[in-house]
């Protein structure tokens, strides 16, 4: 198997198509020949799609599992994932950085179709090219995409409409809850990069984050999966940097080193009027993160559980 | 690959029985040409016959792993499930509903062989009737099933004997202990069943039990696996109704809500004569139940672990 | 799939060596013939190279998972093993019992080469021989193995050097860590036989392990995987003997009953002046072992983590 994320991505894709109906997707070709996967938006999908889903997002190089999560007298169904090299699969692939606007279709898109059309500013700081003659991009979103996001999304892979593959799921639908699970070390990746460390220099990662219960509705559903990966997830990263590079930020990395940490997402939501972007960007991270530098062999921790906010959150 | 369960279950068994030497089964053909696979009888089993085992009762609808469970200052092996749509894979198959008796040879039925032959009541209430040219029964039982069972299980399922695959282990075996700690939600679900509540409304299903230490007879065998399931198993539903129908089940749902619990599952045993039908049906259950309403967004939770009873049963 | 460990642990690398860009691992051919595969020398490796090196040491008979492990207030990432029959692999393949020395190069060798070899006086108490035209041996070791070695372990397999397989990884890898991690039921099949327990009377086994954190140099790693089984690893066996034979050793199973139990491996390394073969070789065991006896149904348990000494090995 090739290394191209958008060609692994897509022998997945194949596969979990052909078990539809055990997965509760559906699968259906938009006019323009676009394959549309419906992970949870008109279906039930089901945690077993979503852990495809979660493979897809990283462009088929991750391992993907269910777990038991103990947060002293409660347990939470929860995802490991593990990743090795995780600035292509995590960063050019499973981050949703790729905002899709197209009529009355928003969504932010991850997978790996954004290492193709390399439309964000990201990319100019990691330099990942990916190549394939079909790409695939995943969207969390609640309606299903267009033949015109089809197009947008081909026109900028520079291929043609009926070589896209859309997958879709929406945050409240359990597929979407699992794949945001899925993004622990991805989360962990992001704020590496945000506060400006070499994110190359990332070997490997392992984590674990709770699946947020389903909730009744989409604001609720943002709030809850926001909150499994800030009080709920944990990291474990291997690097290979001087220690004087992560002692510079080791504190800055958990969520709990964040202004807006300590409330349940949704009120913050609320209280920045809905606006996402005026929310502190450093509070989006794993609540713990220990980070081994595999050139001294020491290890740096940080960050902690809480117990109190992801019960108030998840088992309301 | 077909949604069929006996289909399912076929090619899983015939990736089984071309490992039969590694997994320590045997696989015959009996003089009617159907199939007899020993994961547990005269033959060692073990544990990985035993995943595989409890993924055929499940017609190959759920996933399932190994994972050390901690009560407290112990831990045991456990096996976790994931299960999307539970009521076909659990109620429909790995529900171990079907009496079979002919000549000496007496067991429970499971597997999805029930939904070809629909012998039981349960089929009246949950509409679920699997199409395939094969099936595949599975058998708990300290004796190996003769001819005459297969012919019974080919009439009713309405194929010829030769089509037929019957796999056995005994309760005492590796095997038997795997493929009954793995019915974690299937308790879950048929307990649901008998409360009267609608369970084609469950849309996943996960949970972890603990395996049964082997036990030196079939009796003790049962008492622990029954304990497994009453004191140390754990459930994470999720389904779509209203809140009062959860409201008005959620705390008959564990183990701990029956008049015979509290006592190890062999003293009951005994204590009612050894007449399984005397027990409270409702004891049934898994020790801890989590039901999350997708379309509420509540999560309701009831029960208990008791890692006295569990340790009293599996660790003398 | 044959039984042959050998052909198992060859189709695992053959299947691994197509993925060698995905997984940071590079592949090679010696002038000899033979394959050479570097899981961690020269390259980076990673979690998932080492569980795939791990599946081969057990030539293939033997499953390995990635999971976050407790130890009270931090975690580690580890990997679980569940084996059947586990005196074939484990002992007859996984235990790193065949020196290799060819010039320079020093390196204990494992994997399923070493049952067809058969130069170890262990195969004169386990009667074990793999037959295979190929064969595959794991190499625990910081430099790249040789033609020399090539052509000495074709020589001892009685096959051609074009017909071996060799995979590397040094002790501070990423796999080999992982590798030396899956490595918790076969030390306890060690030290049975080394209290002479008939170890063909393990049925099957599970344990889990911590990964050793990174080290930067090979004498550190040395210690953090060996405090790694020493005081974190716990297994689970279930044996067919007389409860006797169980009680007679059950309490010299853990690490713990070794007279040079309760520090630093690499402390205790320097202490014995760098020879290995001073250390009490009953020191090399789980930190905790569950053995149930199926004959008798009662369980035996013996040892205990040693949070502290596995803190201050791993988490400096």
């Amino acid at each position: 198997m090739s290394l191209s994320l958008n060609r692994r991505a897509g022998e997945i894709l194949d596969r979990i198509a052909e078990q539809s109906a055990a997965l509760g997707i559906s699968v259906s070709t938009l006019t323009n020949g676009a394959r549309l996967v419906d992970f949870g938006v008109k279906v039930p999908g089901g945690l077993l799609a979503g852990k495809g889903l979660s493979e897809i997002c990283l462009g088929g190089l991750g391992e993907v599992a269910f777990l038991p999560l103990s947060y002293g007298d409660f347990s939470l169904l929860g995802v490991s994932v593990a990743i090795d090299g995780p600035v292509l699969p995590c960063l050019g692939s499973q981050y949703a950085g790729w905002k899709i606007q197209r009529g009355k279709f928003f969504a932010m898109g991850s997978g790996p179709a954004r290492a193709m059309a390399r439309t964000e500013k990201l990319f100019e700081t990691i330099r990942i090219q990916d190549e394939a003659d079909s790409a695939v991009l995943v969207l969390e979103s609640g309606r299903l995409p267009t033949e015109e996001v089809a197009d947008y999304v081909a026109e900028k892979c520079g291929i043609k409409p009926d070589r896209v593959s859309l997958a879709v799921a929406s945050t409240r639908s359990m597929a979407g809850a699992v794949q945001i699970a899925a993004r622990s070390v991805e989360t962990a990746m992001h704020k590496l990069l945000e506060l400006g460390f070499d994110v190359t220099k990332v070997l490997s990662g392992f984590g674990v984050c709770p699946i947020a219960t389903a909730a009744a509705d989409d604001l609720t559903a943002i709030g809850r999966t926001n909150d499994c990966v800030l009080y709920g997830s944990e990291v474990f990263l291997t690097v290979s940097a001087t220690d004087g590079e992560i002692e510079a930020l080791i504190d800055k990395i958990p969520s709990s080193s964040s202004r807006d940490y300590g409330q349940l997402f949704g009120e913050l939501f609320k209280r920045y009027d809905g606006d996402f972007y005026k929310i502190d960007p450093f509070l989006f991270s794993p609540a713990k993160t220990s980070i081994t530098n595999a050139a001294s062999g020491r290890t740096y921790r940080a960050g902690r559980f809480n117990a109190e906010l992801l019960r108030a959150s998840l088992l309301g």
